[in-house]
């Protein structure tokens, strides 16, 4: 591309390129296909760009917080995304989904119109700002909820395009850049700058590969863990590469949901502290050596309320750009250099194998009514090899991750950040990222509640989803972590969910609301026929709650610090 | 409050009040309610003693930005309101409303529920954070959308809640109040402090009139502009004696649409630079003497598109806390003491008497098809006394706000911060801040998607709103800013709208899809017939805009600074 537009510039053939055609076509060679946003003035030159580009389709969502869920979802399967918002309005509405974006280490680009240089520089006072001539309001807020961030002009845009790029790579979290609405339709000035690629230190990785493997080669018991960091990054095959090659058992938190294969020999189970299975538990807690590639986040959801047993001093974590062992931390070593290495040593003759986990048998005659005993086993029956599931944060994902699913499965969560409604607009950005595979989204309707105007865009942009939408009630993770369900604030507006498809413009979706086993078992056929998205609404009982949600129920005083 | 306090604790007869309890109680004291918001585990403390309170009821928004709009409406009618979130996702997701709600000048007070002091303490790894133990990532941010804000603690907590409360009402801005979960439930410890009122400093004021009466007495001719923040403030009726006594002209932008009854003699019509009419052009351009009352803001919107011809030397500005005149700020000199100064003078004897201006006539056949020429004189015709109007930011805000309006009415807009979506929770909030008016609610449908989801809220709470939306195909104030208007990011999901309210449980709504304008004139009949919530889709032409944006539409290189 810097070439392309240096050699239309000598040649003077062509029109130069502008710096908002720039941006787009040089965030294309990252992979991104799909420009997630909402309009708005002082962005418009950027969202022209977008919409004359033959490789970049502009999806229109909802709002941009709905946006920026979407483009959170398709920069996990594409390991990049495009968001576009306005100044002001557009960007503050954004910011807690580009934020756990962040938190969860996915790349998205956050592309905000400015208003004109020239009106910054006259200091005129204009819409979208707080009145006072400022422009300088909300860069830094933005900028906070990204790895790094520019402001773009004609001269400096090829050079912080390859920065951002490359730091935004280097942390696999989001990127800020910023373009004044003026400089956006100006000619890019050209600049001698290649790509910027992570790359390990050679000298520090030999230094963090010689620990690495004597550790290794001294634990009497290791175990791994492939963090969430090995599906942003797509490392599953060199990661399960690895695994086999040191034929340890691993393990995963519910974080890491089918990373890898349930079914694969080495798994020995999702460990969750206490909760987990005890033969999970006395392999992880027991080991001698934990080897964390990519850095697990074990929190309060991910270790069951702080119930975990686990002695750092025996761990090796694998950053995303560092090793650390113990107090010792070797920087400029990069993930995908240490599986390499890891993957060259000489297969282990006499790997674990552990107890193959088979799914949970489907219980329940066809006119009961729907109970979460029965209904988990039945999405684990549901889903297969190249499905997508999305799971919403709360009784779903609580309630979905101890149970085995089959392999060949892709989970996506948002387990650490936890904002409630990312799941549907992420459900919708990860099936327009890979319409190969076939999004079921999970969610429960409180959560859904806050995000399901983009429904329609679903629609409107072909993404043809199969959503589940569990109607019990109100917000049942929350009268689970309360000693009294019953506050108002748990209640909802009662939606009639099964109308809501039509209602957002999406006609010809397979809808169904279902109150027995036998409805639900028939409507899940119909879903899976469907060849548009199809929505089902799933009624349950409004205190029944999955087995992990009652043992966060009996530990909030450790889950919260003395205070549900 | 704190009196109660102090004796309970003396008396010991009864438990001692919680930090969250206090909080609640003392905001109820400021003539709140009503707390809107979304509930969330850190926050909890806080929701349980809403819930509760005998005084604030809880009112559950569909998500974050939804509540933080209908608090900024709330506010506008009751002068201050509370807003709810959790930690991180729930306070970030709401940013861009309680910026707006500082553009504009309304008092949100911003509550969220931080995770414990224990936990924070320890750096626990813990949801909704980034996974690093370190729990002051957002309180900047959120703390930048307020004019202060406080980290609430048992020993601080009387004395800081007196001092943002005094803080936040002497800017009319959002204060952000955050409260670990623990410290919540903790027991307030007492202190002597008094609520805090602003007022002038007496030195400051008497300098301040004397220079306004001697440019008064000086000046040939004067017009006065009640701003916005007359309406925020509740000081219509301080403002319309002051404009009695000088006798003067008064005009507003459409910022301040209707804050005074246009049918007032003295009404000098709607000031918006080129578009104004001419006398009233002629009247505020070539006054002496600006009177600006509360600080007006000039901005591309109000002055249409840089539009206006404004010689500022000839402005006094008095402010909400300061008056200008010219490069001389006063400071400690409070808008209302300026009016109540201003309102002893001696009423004029020859009053301003402009032309009355009339409704403009109803005009086409049952038959026709819905035009804007035909739409909004209905608008005009169909609102009365008692009404409470809420205009969306487009061409509805740009359609409404020329026509003249009936006396008695109150008009809502977000004019300068122009978040598309807000009108939608806004009307909510200010539905639920009076009930004693009826709040009609016209938006166009692509602002309508951002926030439509709170229609269910609406209902559930029995807000008894008018909601029109004019379905034009897309975002026509889009279409209208720039050279191209068939960009395909300017088209939308195509929502069936009058269904909504069904799928979002407002069963007992009247609902009604007009494509014509007999059609619309019964729908409108029936809408004010009816005892529940009513939602009349209107089907608009793709390009029919209003004059005032045709006009802005002339104007994209001035608007813009060279660029649209």
């Amino acid at each position: 591309m810097t070439n392309q537009v240096r050699q239309a510039e000598r040649s003077g053939m062509v029109k130069a390129v502008s710096v908002a055609d720039y941006i787009v076509e040089r965030l294309s060679a990252e992979g991104i296909n799909h420009c997630f946003g909402v309009a708005g003035d002082y962005v418009f030159p950027i969202c022209d760009a977008v919409d004359s580009s033959a490789k970049v389709k502009w999806i229109g969502c909802a709002n941009e917080l709905n946006a920026s869920y979407a483009a959170d979802g398709y920069a996990r399967v594409r390991g990049a995304a495009m968001l576009v918002t306005t100044y002001g309005v557009g960007e503050l509405s954004a910011l807690n989904g580009v934020m756990g974006a962040k938190a969860e280490r996915s790349l998205v680009f956050h592309i905000v119109g400015m208003p004109s240089y020239q009106h910054q520089r006259l200091h005129k006072i204009a819409h979208h700002t707080l009145g006072d001539g400022v422009f300088g309001n909300f860069v830094d807020l933005s900028a906070d909820a990204a790895c790094c961030h520019a402001i773009i002009n004609p001269e400096n845009c090829v050079v912080e395009m390859e920065r951002v790029i490359g730091e935004a790579r280097r942390n696999n979290q989001p990127a800020y850049i910023a373009v004044p609405s003026d400089y956006a339709l100006s000619p890019v000035m050209s600049a001698d700058v290649k790509p910027i690629v992570p790359r390990s230190n050679e000298v520090a990785l030999r230094k963090a590969m010689a620990i690495i493997e004597e550790r290794i080669n001294k634990a009497k018991s290791v175990v791994a863990f492939p963090a969430f960091t090995i599906l942003r990054l797509g490392l599953q095959k060199q990661a399960q590469k690895t695994i086999e090659a040191l034929g340890c058992p691993f393990a995963t938190t519910l974080m890491e949901k089918c990373v890898l294969d349930e079914g694969h020999p080495q798994f020995a189970g999702m460990y969750a502290g206490a909760v987990s299975d005890p033969k999970t538990r006395q392999i992880v807690e027991g080991a001698d050596l934990v080897l964390d590639l990519g850095g697990v986040n074990f929190n309060d959801i991910t270790t069951a309320a702080y119930s975990a047993q686990l002695d750092l001093s025996r761990f090796i974590t694998v950053g995303l750009g560092d090793v650390r062992i113990g107090d010792e931390v070797i920087a400029g070593v990069r993930l995908a250099d240490v599986l390499s290495e890891l993957a060259k040593l000489k297969p282990s003759s006499a790997p674990y194998r552990g107890a193959r986990q088979e799914l949970a048998p489907v219980t329940g005659n066809p006119s009961d009514k729907i109970t979460m005993v029965a209904l988990y086993p039945r999405y684990a029956a549901f889903l297969r090899a190249g499905d997508t599931v999305v799971l919403e944060t709360g009784s779903t994902s609580l309630g979905m991750t101890p149970t085995t699913l089959p392999d060949g499965l892709r989970v996506e969560a948002q387990v650490l950040w936890g904002s409630i409604g990312w799941a549907t607009p992420a459900a919708f950005g990860i099936a327009l990222a890979d319409p190969g595979r076939r999004t079921v989204l999970i969610t429960g309707e409180g959560s859904h509640q806050l995000t399901a105007n983009d429904i329609g865009a679903m629609g409107r942009f072909g993404a043809n989803v199969i959503v589940f939408v569990l109607n019990n009630g109100g917000y049942l993770i929350e009268r689970a972590l309360e000693e009294n369900p019953d506050w108002t604030y748990n209640d909802l507006a009662p939606w009639n969910y099964a109308e809501l498809p039509k209602a957002l413009g999406c006609a010809d979706w397979y809808t169904a609301r279902v109150t027995t086993l036998g409805d639900l078992d028939d409507a899940m056929k119909a879903a899976r026929a469907s060849k548009t998205g199809a929505y089902i609404e799933i009624i349950g009982g409004k205190m029944d709650m999955p087995p992990a949600l009652a043992f966060a129920h009996s530990r909030l005083r450790e889950m919260y610090g003395g205070t549900p």
